[in-house]
């Protein structure tokens, strides 16, 4: 008989929600159960619905999941969302009222006072909001970062916790994949970059402090640093490079920041996740390192690289990092969160 | 008869001496007389020397001109250098020995104290460190700045005579053709980017506090801000994206940014430089750009395009900033340089 | 006085109805008069529909025409039409209908028996089949081949004439313009290629037999050889490179076959239509020419160069051919051909 | 204790040979027991010499495998080689004459008539020329076909055995690493595709007749058809694609070749050689496949992927096909062929 707990897929033929139906295959703890797409979807097989080189490799018994809609009954109590954001608000906000809880990959409810905001090795404790939502709801909802802020604040945090941080200067170099489907046009793309990302900066800039901030009194208390952020879009399939300036409040040597960064293991080593990388920041050795189609799959896509620390000229410290932007940054973000919220119970 | 001044490009058969001899067919002021390259060129016609791609379009009295090794007698009064940074000190020195005019692309003499750094635009009044040079021989060695310092350099320099900088992050995307010949694998840059460039963070450090400096005395004092820099090659052909953040002496709305860096003529608009652009600085008026593909050929690859300035979160103000770094970075560069100096009556 | 032909373009927003638009300034014989795009562009200026790159250079008389749809009434008697191939059956032959001609770059009537598929140089007497159109409406409808066929047809010719095609074999590796606005997704651009493009196969091989027929009776019988086509896309911008095989009635060496094409003028030289090439044919010197991005270019576009023509192993000859796809295969394509209708008195 | 079979790799620290000495990791036949690269390596443990990359996941007993140079003794009975052309002549019969079996992926011995030149799958039998070479030295040098040829002659062997090949005309796409280090700069490949491969077509032509060829007498009798070849670089990071036209003796309809092709296991699957992929070819169900991205690795990158076959306009069948080339067309094919070696008793 299979023990494990019955969960769904909200917006699973997508690119992030295709990455997580593949990361439940024989996954130890879920088993999915139910996968939910858009309307024109309905009732159609999951392996209809997957581009052939997003359905290598499914077991038929996932491939020949009726996909069910949006209004549709669902029996899972954990859902994983990689839903649009223009329609992640309403759908989760359904489910939770339902009594289940999601979480969710989607933008729509990251800035909700009372909705955590977790990278399980950051910031666990965060999980604490879910609390306040019971006002809202029976069920609640989670959410992880955008993919760029996954890479970024994870190689913060613990320079934030060693010495403060005070500025941070980002430029991101984001890959094709964090677009979605169909993405750029190769037209744009080729002999190119694209120096803006419609919405990502804000992004970017604000996501930081509330991961990195402190629950008091069940509420966030954002913490107190600076970020700007200029993100850029560039010929890569996959892995998100972000190029860090940065002063602290205790000003660090750079072996001191690599010293904090490469000790660190995070606050749910213990937990032994399965989706967790045995390292969630690894330093690299190499000057011209990380790079993004040598680093990206590090801990099956879950580990940050990070290079180059040094001293910064204009801040303190600089160095450039890099993970996977649909595993680190999108489905394994919110698989461990939801292993996350299973091995304390929530679910 | 031909009245022009007679002029000797060093290092003609790299990327950069190639398009200088582009650049010079036809050019109003100078005649390219003669040409060296290595050792092992000696004696052949340049076009035999230039891939089919590089003699394209060129006439058969240059294709047709005999190529010099460095030790061969030269005749041209002026000499523009394209040559690789390990053999310009030696070389340059023996023809500025020679009472020759040398302006040139390679850093061999760029930190000298002696030696102006000059973008015409932006410190002409630099070319006053010639007197100096007196000292150590008859001639005289011009040097413009790194390919990258080029695009930067140009957009700080409103900014400082307005603001005044003080700090200063930048990220640099750097085209292939950067690199010169043969440059980066194709291996290394397909779904990928390359996040360290051998020897260039150095440069964009501290070159442009010498551009922004002051002269006094007979020598450049640096101007007193910060440069913290990161360099990453990216799968682009030509054109060097900047993203830069800043903070200023004189706190500045992004509008009166904007207002200081598009109305900024620069300092030689009076001398009518013949590779001048009309304009040095243009402020992109669509959210997505400057794009290197879009945007390097502007003013003929001379026109630094600034896009996206804004309020920079961290620091004062963003923005991004591109320009041809063969062209306004390289070739143009030491172009503009030659007709400053005659403008001036150097050369 | 302007005495230049007023003409008009349809589907001016698209890639290739773009290019015509610059094609036509200052062109000497046609002023561009007015516009027409789809419905939703209705009486918007034609700068306000192009993007920023497509209308940069464009002057403003130019970009300020005010778009009109397909219904509204036209006063050009010249049309040249880009428009996509499901809505230029009904509006090319509602023009048609008006007394109007059309030169069309659209494939809706390039297999009507009574519509030439006219190469200027190449079949220009096809366009004796207009006398049965005025059977159908008192204009008439011209059209020129599709984009790789142009590559094709062109440099088949000369071969055609001299020895008589038996077999043509040929891969196209084409370039990513060739699709339009927006074209394929840079995620399956990036390290691959796509061994398929919907509908080409077809028109490779069915095209090249009609350009290459005999006009008989006022119908054009094809040319009795046998094409067979693969159609690939490959990250390059521009320029459709076609790798070629054949066999020939006359077998002949590849000197023979190179001195047919390079000596070949075509059939419209004494014409000086304002858009041909000196040479509508080249013949690469380097053994690893022609390459799209250093060759699409040559005569404006116009010039289709052939490179490593050689003895082919299983058929008689190898070689491949390169020319540019929105310049001799689109755009140029349907503008040499009202040219040439211009020269023959039919516009 | 370790009764596996100690081997060498000569040419270890090449992009082919490095994939061998991956592929050698927990090989059940085989323990690879000492490497050879080059005069300058001499000395240096093996993960020294390999690039960061390429010495990820290699245990520790094999990164620290001391190089030896091509003079020095070695004690393996069995050496693969992945050695440069150049070089391989000398090394490889040396090595033989010291009664070492040598199994080569250099091209230097594949047309020496008594060297057998061999696709396991397709002419096991073909080893019978080991007999021969005893002539020459008391051990033996076996081959394996062009990185091209491994695709192109997998996917002609059912055709071939059931219907008899005449004519065929290929253009293949070859990707990056086919060159090997430092292989084509990113300059020449960004935004184009390079129309030759030096001495890549001879091959191509000449190889396939060999291997589908007949031993008689000690000797093979070349197959009785033409090959005709272009060979083209893509900016693809791996994967091979050929487009393929052949004429056959006994005509086939598209499905009757699919039905050879399908069904076609080669003539070794009784052997069960460990890197032999369950299917050798199979066919691509969608319309665009195989694409070099996703197709390149089915099988562990043995499998060769068959896709639009169809009839061919002027030869009678089109089809094209695709293999990793780092693998079924270099560092797999010799090591199959080691297998396959040592499972009749050679090895």
């Amino acid at each position: 008989m299979d023990h494990r707990i019955p969960v769904g897929v909200l917006g699973a033929t997508g690119m992030v929600g295709a990455r997580l139906v593949h990361m439940l295959v024989e996954h130890p703890w879920f088993r999915l159960a139910e996968v939910v797409a858009s309307e024109r979807s309905a009732g159609e097989p999951l392996g209809a619905l997957l581009s052939g080189a997003d359905a290598a490799g499914l077991p038929s018994e996932i491939t020949g999941l009726e996909v069910k809609t949006p209004g549709e009954a669902l029996s899972s109590p954990l859902l994983l969302s990689a839903l649009p954001s223009s329609v992640a608000k309403e759908i989760e906000e359904a489910a939770a009222g339902e009594g289940r809880l999601v979480v969710s990959n989607a933008s729509a409810h990251r800035t909700d006072a009372d909705v955590p905001l977790v990278i399980p090795e950051v910031n666990p404790d965060h999980l604490a909001l879910l609390d306040a939502q019971r006002s809202r709801w029976p069920g609640g909802i989670v959410t992880n970062p955008n993919c760029a802020v996954a890479v970024l604040a994870t190689c913060l945090a613990p320079l934030h916790e060693a010495f403060g941080l005070e500025r941070v200067v980002v430029t991101t170099l984001q890959a094709i994949s964090g677009a979605g489907r169909p993405g750029p046009a190769a037209f744009d793309l080729v002999d190119n970059v694209l120096p803006h990302i419609a919405g990502e900066e804000p992004k970017i800039a604000g996501e930081p402090r509330k991961i990195l901030g402190t629950v008091r009194d069940g509420v966030v208390v954002d913490a107190d640093f600076a970020v700007g952020a200029t993100a850029v879009r560039v010929p890569v399939l996959h892995g998100h490079l972000v190029s860090v300036a940065c002063s602290l409040r205790k000003k660090a040597a750079p072996e001191e920041a690599v010293a904090a960064m490469s000790g660190w293991r995070g606050h749910v080593a213990d937990l032994e996740l399965p989706t967790a990388p045995a390292h969630p920041l690894e330093i690299a050795e190499e000057v011209d390192r990380p790079q993004p189609r040598l680093d990206r799959d590090r801990g099956g896509g879950m580990t940050v690289t990070v290079g180059r620390v040094r001293a910064g000229g204009a801040l303190h410290l600089s160095f450039v990092a890099l993970a996977h932007n649909l595993v680190r940054g999108a489905a394994g973000a919110a698989l461990l969160n939801a292993e996350l919220c299973h091995a304390r119970g929530l679910a």
